[in-house]
């Protein structure tokens, strides 16, 4: 095992019904109430949420309107109703967009400059404004890390953010809020949760960590066999809860710890995938992800040849990489680029916005010719 | 799955050399220095903490002399010291009996009452100092939940108290300071480890639980090869620190969160063993928990048999329950009370010592004729 620091303060409220308790934490609070496009407001989320806030007193200022691949204009905004309106905590009502919204402003509102300077590496946060969630998507492990990842809509990078600072205060996890959210959002999830699993499954250096391996196949497997339940039976309690749970704990910081250096290929390519074509974050991991694997079959082919027979039963290396891209198939995941409206052509400049991400996470060896020859394997 | 609420506030610095850290997160600070008998002395682990402390110029006043199954009079004497000395924070050296001494005088330090009175349920902690680690002994998680044990001698009670104000800051885990730990206590901590997780795995109501399931499952394994290999080779950093890790997870929240009500009656009536006759914690276990398992085997065959499928490849009841028997007596623990020099004379006096915690946890079914009835399978 390699050495780590594991640090994770975030309060995780779960079950049914626990989103009536998300006032009893903001007691004596005045928030920035974040949400996105109002599907809260549709499935009951919202009166909820309301109605936890009213009955403990609690003061609140509301913006909505966060997008997918959340950007930073919005933010900016945010930062500014939050100043105005003196809050002193925000609440994240939604996904990983809306929590990720919710970070940004949460360290822009005591920094004068620009946010994205944090994002630039021109600026370390220090302070940031506590952030309350109730989740209702199922993805990110927003909920309970310290990262955020924002979209700047002007130069077309989609970069991130880390601090300690970060980590929601309380967040409640209610798998009901999850009974309404759409297969195409389901299958993003599942995608976005496994590849956040293998990304470090498939680049730590693992030196004999049986622990951390154990918990990948354990949670891989489950959000799997959870994702089928799920799109046959959008109301199935148990496999909404253990698809919640597990998405949460695939980036909290529980599956890397130990595992040495390890790193997000797959995510950066993906990010430029989204930034120039807004393409969504789980529809760009299940095309870049195969193909990553297709090109590194040979480096990982005893990695592969385990992982396969603990969640497949099947040893063959390329039949793994088949039964992965079988799976996103069948939820529904594209897994090619023209299946997003991308060709040929336009692989030189995605490899270009990637390669400026590779130089922020000092991933040397992605250079535009790798990364523009991984994408040829997702042709 | 089931509701639950999951919080773990506590910083863990794992891996080698991180000792020399400890001073960091205890500048300008004034700490009580508890540890044990001495073997930090020896082992060069009491020499790598002053170093750290007086690099970054912590006071400290030390406190030795901590034993296994901590007792309550040490206790009053280390408040004592406290308040004398003025201290602000807590360093324990050492493993779990260290830990929860250290954490019962944090408690105590503000409490005008006795400290026993949190025991009784008579007083609930409200504050607490702030406690640090340096861990020397991997068993009991103690370093990172909010748990702790102590006996009383006058009354030769073994009871607990929990608090969200008693984990700790920071926990220093370095697989190296625990390279001199011999290979009784060794067994011990293995045997402690594997009880904490299969009192929740076997008593959990556990509703379509696969992740935590996976979990437990995960670390039984790696603690049973870890161990062995400990045995044959002492200084095999990787087993200690898959050990050290594995421990740790065992009963920090993570593998009961979720499974619904569960029950301790292992560690229930091995409290009585130890109170009463001063057992080794893990010994007491390794002489319960197989009976445990032969009085419950009709009731828990099912996940007996999945258990024995997924730890030792077999699926009969009685050989799953003869494989941890196995596995006990092959790192040296006793499975008999006559090994530990009690006789079935005294079943009903350890049977009444442990009623008295059976109702304290809430255990109804737990009659003196039940914990009798278990404790002739011990014979």
């Amino acid at each position: 095992m390699k050495n780590f620091v594991f640090y994770n303060p975030t309060r995780i409220v779960f079950g049914e019904s626990k989103t009536s308790k998300i006032g009893k934490y903001l007691q004596g609070r005045k928030c920035l109430f974040l949400y996105g496009s109002g599907s809260i407001k549709q499935n009951g989320i919202y009166d909820k949420v309301l109605e936890s806030l009213n009955e403990h007193g609690v003061e609140f200022v509301e913006k909505s309107g966060v997008k997918p691949n959340p950007v930073l204009g919005f933010v900016h905004e945010a930062i500014e109703t939050a100043r105005n309106e003196q809050v002193d905590c925000i609440l994240a009502v939604g996904g990983g967009s809306v929590i990720d919204t919710a970070k940004t402003t949460a360290a822009g509102f005591y920094y004068s400059g620009d946010v994205w300077d944090f994002f630039e590496n021109k600026a370390r946060i220090s302070k940031a404004l506590p952030i309350y969630v109730v989740l209702t998507l199922a993805a990110t492990a927003s909920e309970m890390n310290s990262g955020a990842v924002i979209t700047n809509e002007t130069t077309k990078q989609k970069f991130n953010i880390q601090s300690d600072t970060l980590f929601p205060k309380v967040s409640v996890l209610d798998p009901t809020n999850t009974y309404s959210v759409p297969n195409r959002q389901v299958a993003n999830g599942s995608v976005d949760a496994i590849v956040h699993l293998l990304e470090g499954y498939f680049t730590g250096t693992h030196p004999n960590t049986p622990i951390q391996d154990g918990f990948v196949e354990t949670l891989v497997y489950t959000i799997i066999s959870a994702t089928r339940k799920i799109l046959e039976n959008p109301t199935d309690y148990d496999a909404r809860a253990n698809f919640m749970w597990s998405a949460t704990l695939s980036l909290n910081g529980l599956t890397t710890a130990g595992i040495g250096n390890h790193a997000f290929p797959n995510h950066m390519i993906g990010h430029s995938l989204s930034a120039m074509y807004d393409v969504d974050h789980g529809a760009s991991l299940s095309i870049v992800f195969p193909a990553w694997l297709k090109y590194n079959e040979s480096a990982l082919s005893e990695r592969l040849a385990h992982f396969g027979k603990e969640i497949f039963g099947k040893t063959g290396v390329t039949e793994t990489i088949g039964e992965i891209e079988n799976y996103f198939r069948s939820i529904g995941a594209p897994l090619r680029l023209n299946e997003v409206g991308i060709d040929k052509a336009e692989i030189p400049g995605i490899a270009e916005n990637a390669f400026s991400l590779a130089n922020k996470w000092g991933l040397q060896d992605y250079t535009k010719d790798v990364i523009a020859d991984i994408l040829g394997y997702a042709l």
